[in-house]
């Protein structure tokens, strides 16, 4: 049986819902707790990737170097990733985090733009890291059209393709024919991922529908902390995947459902749910992370954070254009 | 295209997450909320059914009647129903929940015991109500047992039978299994449900899985609230059946969205989620409404909940069983 790897991404994914402000010691505590549990992959960096500690992103508390450092300087056994979206995280960026410690990235791009990812991953190469691809908003594609992107990614130099569904909106059959697609255009020179989110519930079954299909790491954080509704959360995962005798590694179940209680739970004040900012994300397909700046236009316009997303979702908008949800939460105020 | 009828529970099996403290006005708020949203069917009593409001399950704050008269005379197109489990609730408690306006009852039992039904589905004839059948706790049988229990309820006058999966415990193609053997077994002579919970993240996914193998009855609630983890989510339910195609009847999605929001969620100080008690419950299949039971027992003799839930799993207790937990609890507490 194929060996599945659970990659954990609460101290990257899981910064959106903390807005970005996790601390040195928050990283090191989960990082500790993860790694006694055996994840072998934590990826740690602003929500946005390297780099997303702007205006437009929103501001980190920490400078994301000093939480890799942290990171690795905490991992006995996990490997720390970064992620890095081509025009917001540079070359040096990258050659930073590497020095940092960091032995893995990620390389994120909207599901049709993978062209705009190769130099990055002839940097990430050139660095010896161990490189995976995201197709983000991937339901934006159909599946032939996603292992057309895929090709790109993995000519380019990537190792492992994540089918992203960056907005919760894939429903059970939807993604599994996106990580089939994926996995017969690349199976054999490269792995599939599968990165899910939990707007329409599905989080967890998608997962486990994208291993039946040829997945063999799959993303998740713990509680589901994450951009939107959350992510599909590791500890659920982890109990699902024991259960169906999935081969994941040594990673102990209960320590990870402990670290999700014990350690994260803790330290967050606000957890995603599938409430309705986010199931009308998953319904129209808008990008996750749009999810806290739509609720602060929200605040300030007077404007429902729904009644934003879905004209987001109308728009088309894919990430890097948060500053037109003020522009929309405008638009909408003047219709009122 | 067949046509689905999504059933809200949120004012009985939500009673559960609440303690059974809902007041009369709350149960007004919601019946109009989704009654103008379309659904066409909600269920309303204690937690554990008629006459559930005891030592044993924990009492209500207003009489079930009451409360079953307000929302009879709220609604104006959505049926009322009840639950009743028999040795629970009497055939007079039936009488008198008839009398207040009830138009449909749901007889629960074990999975394994569905004879204890008879002569409740008797009962209801006789008052003249629709009949649904609860088989609860549906992971314990196999797929062919579960279909003999559904052919006993049908034989009895049950006009639907609910694939219940009270644990949450069910993973996909679990769940599809039992619906399809209990559909091949009553399909014709009557319908078949399905009752999901959200222990292991399949609520929504097992429900369209169960839509696809022959299931015409869904039940869900407002933002899930419900025993264990929750219950599918009804918003996120119709919103993801509306993307299927699946044809349900005019209720208005966006209007039950608004309802979980806008009058659900104002009204509950912790809402249902997959926490490491309730992820435990589904892992190893204990009944959700146990958790607060379990959690209770943790505060007051200082053994963790989810400890208490494994033991709970390893006896194999069933609904009813309550009192056993603090069994368990006092057992663990000799152990430390």
């Amino acid at each position: 049986m194929t060996k599945i790897r659970l990659n954990d991404t609460t101290l990257r994914d899981g910064s959106h819902a903390v807005r970005h402000q996790y601390t040195e010691e928050q990283v090191r505590k989960v990082v500790r707790a993860l790694d006694d549990a055996g994840v072998e992959m934590m990826e740690v960096s602003h929500g946005d990737g390297l780099g997303g500690s702007t205006f437009n992103y929103g501001f980190s508390k920490t400078n994301e170097m000093d939480l890799i450092s942290a990171a690795v300087d905490e991992a006995k056994n996990t490997k720390i990733a970064f992620l890095c979206l081509p025009g917001v995280g540079s070359a040096e960026d990258m050659e930073e985090a590497t020095k940092r410690g960091a032995r893995a990235c990620r390389i994120a791009t909207h599901s049709t733009e993978a062209d705009v990812s190769i130099q990055h991953f002839e940097k990430a190469r050139e660095l010896g890291l161990e490189t995976g691809g995201f197709l983000m908003l991937s339901h934006r594609l159909d599946p032939a059209g996603l292992a057309k992107q895929a090709r790109i990614m993995v000519d380019a130099g990537c190792q492992c393709v994540f089918v992203v569904d960056s907005a919760g909106y894939l429903i059970g059959q939807e993604a599994a024919d996106r990580v089939k697609a994926v996995y017969e255009e690349i199976g054999g020179e490269a792995q599939v991922g599968f990165h899910g989110h939990q707007n329409l519930g599905f989080g967890v079954a998608n997962s486990l529908l994208a291993v039946q299909n040829g997945a063999t790491q799959i993303d998740g954080t713990l509680y589901g902390l994450g951009a939107g509704a959350g992510n599909a959360p590791i500890e659920v995962l982890a109990t699902v995947f024991e259960r169906r005798g999935i081969d994941f590694g040594d990673v102990n179940v209960k320590a990870v459902q402990d670290a999700a209680e014990d350690v994260l739970k803790p330290m967050v004040s606000r957890l995603p749910m599938m409430d309705r900012g986010s199931i009308v994300q998953g319904q129209v397909g808008v990008y996750n992370s749009f999810l806290l700046h739509a609720e602060r236009a929200s605040e300030r316009y007077g404007v429902p954070a729904q009644e934003i997303l879905a004209e987001v979702g109308r728009r088309g908008y894919v990430g890097g254009q948060e500053d037109m949800i003020i522009e929309v939460a405008l638009a909408l105020q003047g219709q009122n």
